[in-house]
């Protein structure tokens, strides 16, 4: 059976799965999924919450959210009021053991006068309390914190020490839309129409890319070892909570569950944390917009993306997908063949009946899977990963920024991919020779039949 | 049967292959045995001459040599005497097809007036007419053109462009020991004690340790292309002709040549192009010297070896050796272990009866070959190896420069070329239960039986 993804109430269903009106909650059977042993999504700490299912809680957030068990709606609603743009803190993903939580969110509206909240506080505590093993609250503010603290002026801020109980704050140093939009700039001058030559490697230092690449790296990781230790759950924010926060998050996933490794697994990671958490696709990419000098425009997702590849890299067998599957996701993040990255948020894409009038990204991929697979790939259920990410083991991804310039003599094709392919071949046909060999031998001997299976099991367990 | 490598005579022997009187010829079989089809040498353009048997023409060179046929022991005496240390050009290698030739020397000593040589004309002219299909020699000046004039005040120089018939000079840029060993020097000022980190790309750029990498590279592309197209031989030198020629030939060679990928074939080229064509290990590595602020110290075959990795990061599949081949030499090369490396030249080497009193590193490595082997390794013989020697594509050798400082996170072991080794051992598996059943059947069934290699042949050519 083709299995293919549809879009229905802004979210998106795997086909075969999903009937009827669990339909929405398909969004969180990542998260369930994941671990088949863990009882899953909601709990007694964790419940869903309906109260934006018309998006009058916030318009940028999905319909359903998952927020402490013992936090009420009408809380919810004045917690909002001191959010940005009433981005909440609702959770992104719970470890299978020690239970922590990664919530995610927007600033508090704390501005120049510091103000406090109540609710906000009394809320951050119900989101440390979901964890009884340990009380504890880690919030990273993506920020560079001279940032952060400009960012009063608007009406922003950061949450005070004194203010949240048990809570500590880190900020993690990465810069704003405006700064990766100008770093991209610069490595597109090194390689276009001359790719630099005599001064690579200072050249490439200039434009700065690696160094943010390693900064949001540097933070997920924190994230992600954070919510391993089990030692405290993690609030992340930035401003608005949609572009570096959703970045640190899911890496911060990407590292912590080889279920987001995967192919399918993937594509709800960004359906989850990117687009239904409204970064704004059409925003930062300007989609059917002239205006190329548009300040909102930025790189985010791009670079969220090149951070996947290094970890790739670094982890060439952790990954269910190749490369061209992350080419194939950018080129279509601008191609507007598909319906996946239209508009900002979910809110826009219901108006729009974007599910019912385009075809989703992933039904394409998941159609032609065998394309998108590498062919490494070694399924560790529980295995972290931890990405060195150090400038020695940062690479600018050649094979993406420079792959239409004709002075670039290209890669060659991996030919330890293809030998490791072949390899794979000979194994499934020497298992089948084996099988129809030892068949025709019980048949004709009309011995007790062994299962070729069983009498292989102890060499195939590792592919 | 267990092989190993043993000296003799200053040249070192393949103990499982040479007797007697044909020891000595035995660092030429690598030429030879290099194409099997291959007449080999000597032929009726190329002569073996042993004129320096006792090592009285030239002390740094090997005892036997391989000259143009239809110049004499005579010419040569008299060629002698306008080549620096008496560094005579002779064969290094030859095409098995086009019969182009790699020629190597020492510079002409042309000196502040300018001197020409008959003597020496004539025998690149007889050098020349090896092969007839083309009468062309290019020669490449391993030095800045700058520094092959400023040679001239010292009484060496560079060949005119008029004194030698339809020869083309050409320079390859390549500094000398001094600038590279200042070079490394900066190399390990940024990886020790502190790994370099916010400004790793520009710092590695100004030890200019990668630029010179290309430039070795780049000439010895040249060198090969040269050959590869038969439109000219070659001859190469630079002041000496045994630091920049060694790895200029060495590194042609390599490219051209897949039997010195081999690791038994780059044994033999280290032995031939390095050893018996005197780089001066000694003086070089400052064997039992304290002096560690000796001039003469320069990392000239680091850097070839480096070259090598830089060859086999772009050609995963090409050579039989992995990494940790290339650093058990390296640290033998400062070990002292073995007599491999010992002394400036050969007639030294027997003059000091290092054969008789040392072991070779060639056995020791060859009696554990296994943990030398690159899994991926494909052997391709007609193959010339082109890599793209830009500074995109080159990298610091981090696993062997930096390999001992705690700070550094160690690169993990392979896991893609372990699952390649477990697929390799699965396929002989199926192969041998494979035979068993065929067998078993066959036996049982007493059918004419079936080959179990005929029956795979399809599937096995390609490992």
């Amino acid at each position: 059976m083709k299995r293919s993804l549809m879009w229905m109430g802004g979210l998106f269903i795997i086909q075969s799965k999903s009937t009827g009106g669990s339909i929405r909650l398909s969004i969180w059977s990542g998260v369930h999924r994941a671990r088949p042993k863990e009882k899953g999504l909601p709990n007694h700490n964790w419940r869903l919450t309906f109260i934006n299912k018309c998006y009058e809680l916030c318009d940028t957030y999905p319909a359903l959210l998952m927020v402490p068990y013992r936090t009420s709606d009408e809380d919810l609603r004045r917690v909002a009021a001191f959010r940005s743009r009433n981005r909440i803190p609702v959770l992104s993903w719970i470890h299978p053991e020690n239970k922590t939580a990664i919530v995610r969110c927007s600033q508090p509206l704390v501005g120049m006068s510091g103000k406090r909240n109540k609710d906000d506080e009394k809320y951050l505590d119900a989101i440390r309390e979901t964890n009884k093993q340990n009380s504890k609250l880690t919030i990273y503010d993506a920020r560079p914190s001279v940032n952060a603290v400009a960012n009063k002026a608007t009406g922003g801020g950061y949450e005070s020490d004194d203010a949240y109980h048990n809570a500590e704050l880190s900020f993690l140093d990465i810069h704003n839309i405006h700064v990766m939009r100008e770093s991209l700039k610069k490595v597109k001058d090194i390689v276009y129409p001359n790719v630099e030559e005599s001064h690579w490697l200072s050249s490439l230092e200039s434009t700065h890319w690696l160094e943010h690449i390693k900064l949001v790296l540097t933070g997920a990781i924190q994230v992600a070892d954070k919510v391993s230790s089990g030692k405290s759950s993690v609030l992340v924010h930035c401003s608005d909570g949609w572009d570096r926060t959703a970045q640190l998050t899911s890496l911060a996933m990407l590292m912590l569950d080889s279920f987001y490794r995967s192919i399918e697994g993937f594509e709800i990671l960004v359906q989850k944390e990117w687009i239904s958490f409204g970064h704004k696709f059409a925003s930062r990419i300007g989609h059917g917009d002239k205006n190329h000098a548009d300040a909102d425009r930025s790189p985010i997702f791009l670079q969220f993306i090149d951070c996947v590849w290094q970890m790739s890299k670094q982890f060439p067998t952790a990954f269910e997908f190749n490369e061209r599957f992350l080419i194939t996701i950018l080129d279509h993040l601008y191609s507007c063949r598909f319906g996946t990255f239209l508009f900002n948020c979910e809110s826009a894409r219901e108006r729009q009946k974007v599910p019912e009038r385009t075809v989703s990204l992933w039904s394409m991929i998941n159609n032609n899977k065998e394309k998108f697979k590498n062919p490494f790939y070694t399924k560790e259920i529980n295995r972290v990963l931890y990405p060195v990410a150090s400038m020695r083991h940062l690479e600018l991804w050649v094979n993406y920024y420079i792959r239409w310039n004709p002075r670039i003599k290209q890669q060659q094709p991996n030919p330890v991919e293809q030998r490791y392919m072949e390899l794979l071949a000979l194994r499934d046909d020497y298992i089948k020779q084996l099988e129809e060999l030892q068949l025709a031998n019980s048949a004709k001997l009309s011995d007790p039949p062994t299962s070729p299976s069983q009498m292989m099991s102890h060499v195939q367990t590792h592919f």
